[in-house]
């Protein structure tokens, strides 16, 4: 059930453009502050060579005293040596004087184009001007949405509200464009923020669990960009005490729900695509093996384009679990695609091949199911189809 | 240096159409012959959904007896069940019966679009006519390389000769089109001949080895068919006895000279390409290192994109080196493009960007060079780029 936009009590945001985008109808920096010491948490790129605020943040982490986090985009800071980690950290400190804390309460990301130095300049400016319009308005929430995008094209923002010991507990996220989609290197990235009491191990355990079943299950093209963030503030404005076992529980279906909305509306905003594919993985002995076969098949170059062409093209989509190295076997694998029986226990079924390829065409939303005999476990993981717009749009010269 | 497309000693081949394929100008299927017991060794897919060919002739390697090898184009006998291996079986008996050899003696390799039963009654008055027209003549050779094609659109073959103790030994290869490549799912199929005396052990080895150097440093889509198949054949009929190092150091190079251009040639024919990229990966602590970069770097849709678009895009390359998992920062990283350096040692440097992306433009090889200060052992990956045609070609409807 999706709210209004609303934030969590305790935190107060921001957008604004500075100037490191050429339109100033593109916001190009966002602030999300909270009113005390806040616990904060991250998981951040997995890839080795990641951006200065990446490295900034990430020693900054798990931390009960938390103050803000400042994103700029339009330029990620990334592959920038030594004075890229100088610029983050500057940027740290330039918003703790605003707000009154320590540098080392509050986080960066950065996100855009990589390998240009960021423009201090012009961040100068910008960061008073983000600080001066915080607010806890869902207009301000909305524009500091707005304040993370590259080449999206809607501003991505889930709410979710529960009681929790008698007061009511949000749980409320903005993302930014999925993987690398875009044509010079983007960056997926999220604030979570809820005002529930959490301690920082908590906090730690319940964002990593969300993460691997939200953000860690959706892919464009494969690429993990250099400076793919997702934080997980809670301020503890609602006072409402360390939760038991059930508000844990609940608390973390709202994490869970709020964090899967964003990263499906990363993959509908996913660049030229066309369709949007859910796959589910089920009978495998392991999560991992499920997630193996669920990530191989969202990832191949020929389903995606096979999908593209409305092409209930089993042959690849049974390959592709072939290929992943899980010890199967195609006896093992039945394959549905849109509720249609294709594949039954290693042999093509006859099916109507027309209808399904109709119903591909006419529809956005394509489901790929593929149940094996191997155990118990399974994966969902969400991606796009590869259209010739995206090769377009990859391929064009970007200076 | 190539010579002419001779057969080595020993060998007598042929191709024709049998009319798995609709246009009667496309064969559909090839016939490699020996004259007598020869030794042969395979490599085959690492698919765990593989065909039933590679099932039958996995079992029947290494074998010193060995007779011929036959291979059908146009219908992958994959994914067929119990019938695709009764029929794969019937193709090995059906030559035999020709040849005047046992059934085992016979190989069998099948490419083309999966899911479908063979046309066992075209085969049934092909194979008599392909052993009929058996020859060791340069046409012959050239009719069974036709014969194994899909979508390629010329013939791969490699020639190599060279005096092995007062002898002349020759090395003949033919392959066919890279991984899945294919619109309907295709296949990379080699078969390589030598006449110079090895055992089904010493054969073994150095199939290995050169596979690894060649097929697998070759990548289009990624996508590892269920039907990959190398098959090296030494018919021993230069007689020049038992080869002692030298022998084998030079025989071992002539085949990694033919593999590496039947490999090479793969590329310069996947489909829809616009470039032929070099990844020379250099410095690392594991030859598994270097390869694992040049991989991942040949693998990557937003690299291979940007070359689509003529971009010397820095920022996607050493992005994919950090996304490996080897352990590394871009401070390890130097990159060249066409022989100019862009970024080194972690930091972008001053280049001619729009000189380096004329020459992009205007030629269709482009060399990557990463170099990394991390040891001593290199790898090299071919691979093309990623085009609006190739994902047309994928996503047409195929049936």
């Amino acid at each position: 059930m999706a709210e209004d936009m609303l934030l969590p009590q305790g935190f107060r945001t921001a957008g604004v453009h500075c100037g490191i985008k050429a339109d100033a109808e593109n916001f190009d920096l966002a602030l999300f502050a909270t009113d005390g010491p806040s616990t904060a948490v991250g998981v951040f790129t997995q890839n080795r060579v990641c951006g200065a605020p990446v490295k900034v943040s990430r020693e900054r982490v798990p931390r009960a005293t938390v103050r803000a986090v400042v994103i700029n985009s339009g330029n990620a800071n990334a592959c920038t040596g030594e004075l890229g980690l100088e610029d983050a950290r500057w940027m740290t400190a330039a918003v703790a004087e605003r707000l009154g804390c320590a540098a080392d309460d509050v986080l960066v990301c950065s996100t855009g184009m990589i390998g240009h130095f960021l423009p201090r300049e012009k961040l100068e400016a910008g960061i008073p001007q983000v600080a001066d319009q915080l607010a806890d308005t869902p207009e301000a929430f909305a524009n500091a949405a707005r304040g993370m995008m590259t080449t999206d094209t809607f501003q991505k923002q889930s709410v979710r509200q529960t009681e929790l010991g008698g007061k009511t507990v949000t749980v409320s996220g903005a993302a930014k464009g999925a993987a690398m989609i875009a044509p010079n290197m983007a960056t997926m990235l999220a604030v979570v923020m809820t005002d529930a009491v959490l301690s920082p191990e908590e906090a730690d355990g319940m964002l990593r669990d969300v993460v691997d079943r939200s953000f860690n299950c959706i892919n464009v093209e494969g690429h993990t960009s250099t400076s793919d963030s997702v934080i997980l503030l809670a301020s503890g404005a609602t006072e409402n005490g360390p939760l038991d076992d059930d508000g844990r529980q609940r608390l973390q279906s709202m994490l869970n729900e709020v964090t899967e909305e964003l990263a499906m509306s990363i993959i509908r905003d996913a660049e030229g695509a066309g369709h949007f594919i859910t796959v589910d993985v089920r009978g495998l002995a392991t999560r991992a093996d499920a997630h193996c076969i669920a990530r191989t098949v969202a990832d191949d170059v020929l389903v995606k384009t096979a999908i593209t062409g409305n092409d209930p093209n089993w042959g690849r989509i049974v390959s592709a679990c072939g290929r992943t190295g899980v010890e199967l076997g195609e006896e093992h694998i039945t394959l549905r695609i849109n509720g249609t029986l294709i594949y039954q226990s290693g042999a093509p079924v006859e099916y109507d091949e027309a209808a399904v390829s109709d119903f591909m065409r006419d529809n956005r939303d394509v489901h790929i199911e593929l149940d094996l005999t191997l155990g118990e476990q399974s994966a969902r993981f969400w991606t796009c189809d590869l259209t010739q717009e995206y090769v377009r749009l990859n391929s064009e010269l970007t200076t």
